[in-house]
């Protein structure tokens, strides 16, 4: 087989062949293959889309381009959520061991954040010693004691995907839907779950800005995996302000131990999405075939203590102190320089502006703007104030941590642009708009 | 500029400016930006086809990526002629002195065989010492004082293209006619000519074998180049047999040599294309306004010497000997082996198909598979019947010659499935098809 041969197909419109997909993705993981050619073949696949078939054989050959996990071992229905990324989300953390606690493994791979975007892994690092690079071994043996691990993609996990990723990034062949789909999915199914829950968002936070260009990816993503079989569901999420009150990695830490601990009141959005998220992937995996009796349950995993335990655990597991979910609050430690936003005039905040508030987490040391950069995991945001939230003039919106008193001022000045007050009170949003089955 | 917007911008099929084909171009040229962008960026181009307008913008671009030829100091108009490539054309070479006879400056830049193809730089090696590597300001002198050079592509001649075009090659991108024109405009345009013949041949021994598309690659060339400022006409041919009696270089140097010393009746299809073509190139000069009047012209100095002692003269000039015109029969030698192909039955030769005619050259030695190959001058054909001429059994039909057994053995079994015998004489066919202007 030659290369070129299948770019000229590609460029022609035509259908490769399983085969096919399998040399790409092998020649890609080797380097067997000059860079010039696969960007020549990406962008072929950026104009003449793949179809559903074709972006499952491409998954399939990216997942099996290095080795695969294998938790065949582990009896119980394996399950993993993906999110494509937004601000405030640290819904993943709370939710790997409660969905663990009902029976059923939570094997979770996650990613580091980029831009205004977290990421889980970045997040779990603000506890000290926490170690995500988990060797597969480990992993199966904390799955099958403890049900739940929380990790980062492997080197030889879908090399052909890393590589050809970073080759999309430099080529402008990023935003291809297939392209995307098979770069999500081939981690996922070379991961070796069962199910998979998207959780696919739209809004100025999110990597989708339209509702209905969110609603293709996560259509396209659903059939993918089905193709592929795995059982798959998305939900299609609302970002286009943060989700719950902390942006940051320890400040998010802080929201979500507290919640797993039972404080329903605390985020209320983060705390629905949380438990439509949980019963979702306890639908899918079989568990559950009614919604009300598997929220019950996991209503009664946090009442009793159960998932805060299991957190408890999985923390232990992975190297870190149990202090993180035994005294939160002592625990995780806001950076030393403060500054509260206070309302201008009274009325009632109307928006948040998701991508801007993350911008602003940013620049006071909370993310990162290249790969490179390092975190300060003190630094953030905390909301005071969500959208529907009446203020006087003076009442605080939001509290800004930051290290270096410049990143403050930076931070807080960016942060002025994403609130707005209004006099009306602004209209409620669900956060879930849609399910994609 | 970043090299990523560029590709994103023509992947939206959005229009490129001067400003942009240069970065491209020069970035090319000069290696700064990574072969994986150029090649995302040609497949974008093949995708989403440049305009007209677009190829003259990149044309430029490419010739202005090195150095130009400047015949400022030469104050005759120049004339070039580029052939899209065939099987038995030698036309150029003796195209270039006669059309120098008429008071024309004709600087000729001329390129390689490759396949089936045979190159015209080949052709002039085939004669001992003669050099197509010329300095420009020995090219620049040679105009001045004879009127006439052929030379080859330099180094430092729009260097954009040399590296476009082998990523091209290699990332199924070459079948483009805007990248197909702007590629052949380019070295024309960076060599500084006034006026420009193309000839685009079709049939199955050109590079395009459709009538169709080499009548569309006509139009573009003509377009593009008179948006260059170049005034340019093209002549649509057949290439569906040779052209002329020859096949391999010192073959057809011998033809040529005898046609311009004026043997008219050796290969009338050969006659009819140089003469026509060496009107066109006067017409296009301002020379002449009358095609009959330079065509009487034309045939005076082929009478009475002028054009084969000019070729003599240019031989001399780049280095070779003038008994190749004093004495082609004893100059130009053909291989010491060869075997005659004959007449299996009677009737008329129906057709010679030119591909197959141009790989049997290649088998004996006359051409190259890859640019690495070194050629046999002596090797090739000689067509002692053409389409039409009746053949009783047992008459040679052509006469091949190669350096060893093995090779003459391979040709001519290849060779005999190019012929077709019929009983009924064949129609006769146009050389020249059509005249785009």
């Amino acid at each position: 087989m030659r290369m070129i041969d299948l770019i000229i197909k590609k460029r022609e419109g035509k259908t490769l062949s399983q085969e096919e997909f399998t040399f790409v993705a092998n020649s890609a993981a080797k380097g067997t293959v000059p860079d010039y050619q696969l960007s020549a073949f990406l962008m072929a696949c950026f104009l003449n889309p793949l179809s559903d078939k074709e972006t499952a054989l491409f998954t399939k050959a990216m997942a099996h381009s290095g080795g695969r996990l294998d938790f065949s071992a582990t009896k119980l229905p394996k399950v993993d959520k993906h999110s494509t990324g937004g601000v405030g989300d640290g819904v993943s953390i709370a939710l790997a061991p409660l969905v663990a606690c009902a029976g059923v493994a939570v094997p979770m791979m996650s990613g580091r954040g980029l831009g205004h975007t977290g990421g889980t892994l970045d997040k779990l690092e603000s506890m000290k010693n926490f170690e995500v690079r988990v060797p597969a071994k480990l992993i199966y043996r904390q799955i099958q004691k403890l049900g739940v691990c929380m990790f980062g993609q492997t080197k030889d996990l879908a090399p052909a995907d890393k590589k050809l990723y970073s080759l999309r990034d430099a080529t402008g062949t990023v935003e291809s839907r297939p392209l995307i789909v098979s770069s999500i999915l081939s981690k996922k199914y070379a991961e070796g779950v069962d199910s998979l829950l998207m959780d696919v968002k739209y809004g100025s936070g999110a990597f989708m800005q339209k509702l209905d260009d969110s609603r293709k990816l996560a259509r396209a993503l659903v059939n993918t995996a089905k193709l592929l079989g795995l059982k798959c569901r998305a939900l299609i999420t609302y970002m286009d302000q943060p989700l719950g009150r902390a942006i940051g990695n320890a400040n998010e830490m802080l929201q979500t131990v507290l919640i797993l601990k039972g404080d329903k009141t605390l985020a209320p959005d983060f705390y629905e999405l949380l438990m439509r998220e949980a019963v979702e992937m306890l639908m899918l995996s079989g568990k559950f075939k009614d919604a009300k009796k598997a929220r019950a349950l996991l209503e009664e995993k946090i009442n009793n203590g159960e998932a805060a335990a299991k957190l408890r655990e999985m923390i232990k597991w992975q190297g870190a102190s149990p202090d993180a979910v035994d005294h939160p609050q002592q625990y995780f430690k806001p950076a030393k320089l403060k500054l509260e936003y206070k309302a201008e005039k009274a009325g009632y905040v109307a928006h948040i502006d998701a991508k801007t508030a993350g911008m602003a987490g940013v620049l006071l040391g909370a993310g990162r703007n290249t790969m490179e950069d390092t975190i300060d995991y003190g630094a953030g945001i905390w909301l005071d104030k969500k959208a529907g939230d009446a203020v006087k003039k003076g009442d605080v919106i939001a509290t800004l941590y930051a290290s270096d008193k410049k990143r403050l001022e930076d931070g807080i000045a960016l942060f002025k642009q994403a609130v707005k007050i209004s006099a009306k009170k602004p209209a409620p949003y669900k956060i879930v708009k849609e399910v994609i089955k």
